[in-house]
């Protein structure tokens, strides 16, 4: 076995530079590179194995709401892009036009999918004759894209992947109800596989989507500067789409009426939260649900006999695992026991197992956790299977105690204005306050901070204190901080 | 139970206009749907799921040959298309350009992917450096565009969906092993989970990829007027985009070289042509291992009384075979059981139980199979999970037997050249004959007939005869037929 490289390289510390970590690990773990195409990236297999599993489990629960996939096309003309004003106004100024197919000229641009209502809402309007139709509950799995000079990867890229939900209703309860089930199901999604702790809430007026009655939305805290990432919105349309594409219906005593829609979405954002909530300054710490290789297997022998015996033994500690877990054994001879490590702490490996001569000879193996540093337990081989299981789940849970520990202790309950700015200049993460509901006071804020309303939680208290601006009195506590 | 209507809407036949039926039939067992969008087709979600059922067996098999998924930008610069002449020129015509981003002009235009050799190419360039770093075996699974102002849904549309995979080797011999390999992935695939036999072969020079060495395809043939579907290709790319993107690499010994590429795809077409192969005149037949539903089961009663035993035995059948096998239960109340048996005909679900009074009284179901005219078969319910497998297995066959049944009496040896005009004239199917391989004639046939070479294929004859057009030395025995 060489020695050729001892460690890999190093990453800069996230006390030092955390937007430079994140562009760092992001590219050393391999999970994503610069594209020739400006404003775009390149995913990885690693960073894209990653978002197949986030995909299987949540297909798996939004199918299990009722919905199914479907296709739409990439463009939509600018006639049909322009029917709902707010929409077009809001999306406009980040819209990639088609202008030419093959050698002529369009006789209209087409613009490429920022988000699909203006594509699905004619077909709504074809599909939808009688109450007997809805709801239409449909989903689409895609990229889209959004004009974006400053791109980082997975939070802000000019294509980016998702997931976007589409139905129609028959009533406006029906459709707030389902808006609000999505989501519940991406916050489960996101705690449970994710172990992204968030708070789910409301969007006001002025950060709701364009052409939305409400916006929902769970806003997660990253590590570092303590921002927020607004992780999947949920939006209840009323009846807005419903009337000017026409999604008309007779219901069951034969009257036409407007049909209501909402929409919702998740996109590869969620893998930049990860990255930024879980790692640290040796690299990702992946959740073992979703990671893409969740045990690593690193042989460590001097001689060839040595090697023969530890190979042999990973090869069969390989095939007690490989059924229950995703496990990978890193064979390679031109790199040393050291650099492995290194190289999987950098891809947020959650388990490795080390299997060397001394491990061999007492029928065990020596199992190390990413997350806690320094620990090393010897598991007998018998043993194994049952004591990555259960490892593999502390893992999660630890991971999601950390970010709610994180979370708790980087949000606090401001009442003074003076505060929340001096809160916000310091990174210091969320902050907690009373406000009166308008437009001004919000403006306000945003002009002399730079922060803005995250969300209006779900979880209001009993009593409303006065608006930390005006001082009038409050309606809402809201979540005040800067965000990605 | 009302009997509002009592048949479906009927399809035209095939026999009176083939591709109106093909029209008709996908838009009414509501695979896909027009769309406002010129060019362009919606996949609704019988047609999607379908498609998802291939895709999760296809990407399970590309993946154990070692080949794993990313995501490339959907976006390619002008001068990053143009950089490989033939490509270019091969593809210029059918490309949809971006030229505008917001508000501004873009100094250069961008294509929309046809194909993502050119975006890919230049990051395998940037992650070979030496021959440890080869292979690299990459999939994507994304929609590319290639404009087309006729579309046909699933056949040949302006946006498709499919899987792209490249590699990138260290030897033109690999490269050829990668490319054949991958056809045989195809080939095993469409036959095995599509029921389409095919016939693998080379592509000439003139109908080859651009931008390619050697193309590899698959070639099924269609039912009503027998045409041709190419069903998927491989490019053994040789160095040419190596050289042009300079994708180099140093080898065992130090030395400079240029690295070998393939690519392969398979699109959505695989769907058209299960629709054109297996469907007859009631509808689509779809086999059973990719079929969105495996088993449909419809109650059949009159009074609210037998209507509560029915359905509690519709529910105890379906519990008993869904954990294995796709399975619904239709039991909706506004639809007679004659109006449900041609629906589900027409969507082309393989098996079909019924269950009445009868039926529950003596604890049976009745068995129908979707492509086995006026057979019934009482089966007890204690048997319904042995039954329904056995069923579908036969079902999967015999749709692969019938489909090679027509292939083989379409495909006949043909050894005058007035004898090919007048077989693709009359729509007789494929002619296999002798060709000298020049492309005079092979441009001369194609001119004069509309046929082309769909393929040189692997199985050729010892003893090559003289060739049709001219009469000189053959030297290939090859395939001529008219194609979709």
């Amino acid at each position: 076995m060489t020695t050729e490289r001892k460690f890999v390289e190093e990453l800069i510390e996230q006390e030092d530079d955390f937007d430079r970590w994140y562009v760092e690990v992001v590219r050393k773990a391999e999970l994503a590179d610069d594209s020739p195409v400006r404003g775009t990236k390149v995913i990885r297999p690693y960073g894209f194995a990653l978002w197949e599993h986030m995909q299987a489990e949540l297909d798996r629960r939004i199918k299990e709401t009722g919905v199914q996939n479907a296709y739409f096309p990439l463009f939509i003309p600018k006639s049909m892009f322009e029917r709902e004003a707010e929409h077009i106004e809001g999306f406009a100024p980040e819209v990639a036009w088609v202008t030419r197919g093959g050698d002529k000229e369009l006789e209209e641009p087409w613009a490429v999918r920022p988000t699909s209502e203006a594509i699905i809402c004619p077909m709504f309007a074809r599909w939808v004759q009688s109450y007997r139709d809805l709801p239409i509950l449909i989903n689409q799995w895609c990229s889209v894209v959004r004009w974006e000079e400053r791109p980082r990867a997975f939070l802000r890229t000019l294509e980016f992947l998702w997931q976007e939900g589409h139905t129609v209703h028959a009533t406006l309860e029906e459709a707030e109800e389902r808006a609000r089930l999505m989501l519940e199901v991406y916050r489960d999604f996101v705690e449970t596989e994710l172990a992204l702790p968030v708070i789910p809430g409301q969007k006001t007026e002025s950060e709701k989507f364009a052409g939305a009655l409400r916006t929902y939305t769970i806003e997660a805290m990253m590590g570092g500067k303590h921002w927020a990432l607004q992780s999947a919105t949920s939006h209840n349309l009323g009846d807005h789409f419903g009337r000017v594409f026409e999604i008309q219906f007779l219901d069951a005593e034969g009257k036409r009426r407007y049909a209501f829609n909402t929409s919702w979405g998740l996109s590869h954002r969620t893998v930049g939260a990860m990255v930024m909530v879980h790692g640290d300054d040796r690299g990702l710490k992946l959740p073992p649900r979703v990671a893409p290789i969740q045990v690593v297997i690193v042989p460590i022998w001097r001689t060839d006999e040595e090697r023969a015996k530890v190979e042999e033994a990973v090869e069969r500690v390989r095939g007690l695992l490989r059924d229950s877990v995703r496990v990978h054994a890193d064979l390679r001879d031109d790199k040393t026991p050291g650099w492995k490590f290194n190289d999987w702490d950098l891809k947020g490996v959650p388990v490795r197992l080390e299997i060397g001569p001394r491990d061999v000879a007492q029928e065990q193996v020596t199992l190390v956790r990413r997350d806690v540093l320094g620990q090393r337990q010897a598991v007998p081989v018998s043993g194994v299977g049952a004591a990555i299981a259960e490892t593999l789940e502390d893992v999660q849970r630890s991971l999601f105690a950390s970010a709610k520990r994180m979370l708790d202790e980087h949000t606090e309950d401001v009442t003074s204005y003076d505060r929340l700015k001096e809160r916000v200049a310091a990174n210091a993460g969320f902050s907690r306050a009373f406000w009166c509901g308008s437009a001004e006071c919000e403006a306000r804020v945003k002009a002399e901070t730079r922060a803005t309303i995250r969300c209006i939680p779900f979880d209001q208290p009993e009593r409303i204190g006065a608006c930390l601006v005006c001082g009038e009195a409050g309606r809402y506590r809201v979540i005040w901080a800067r965000a990605y």
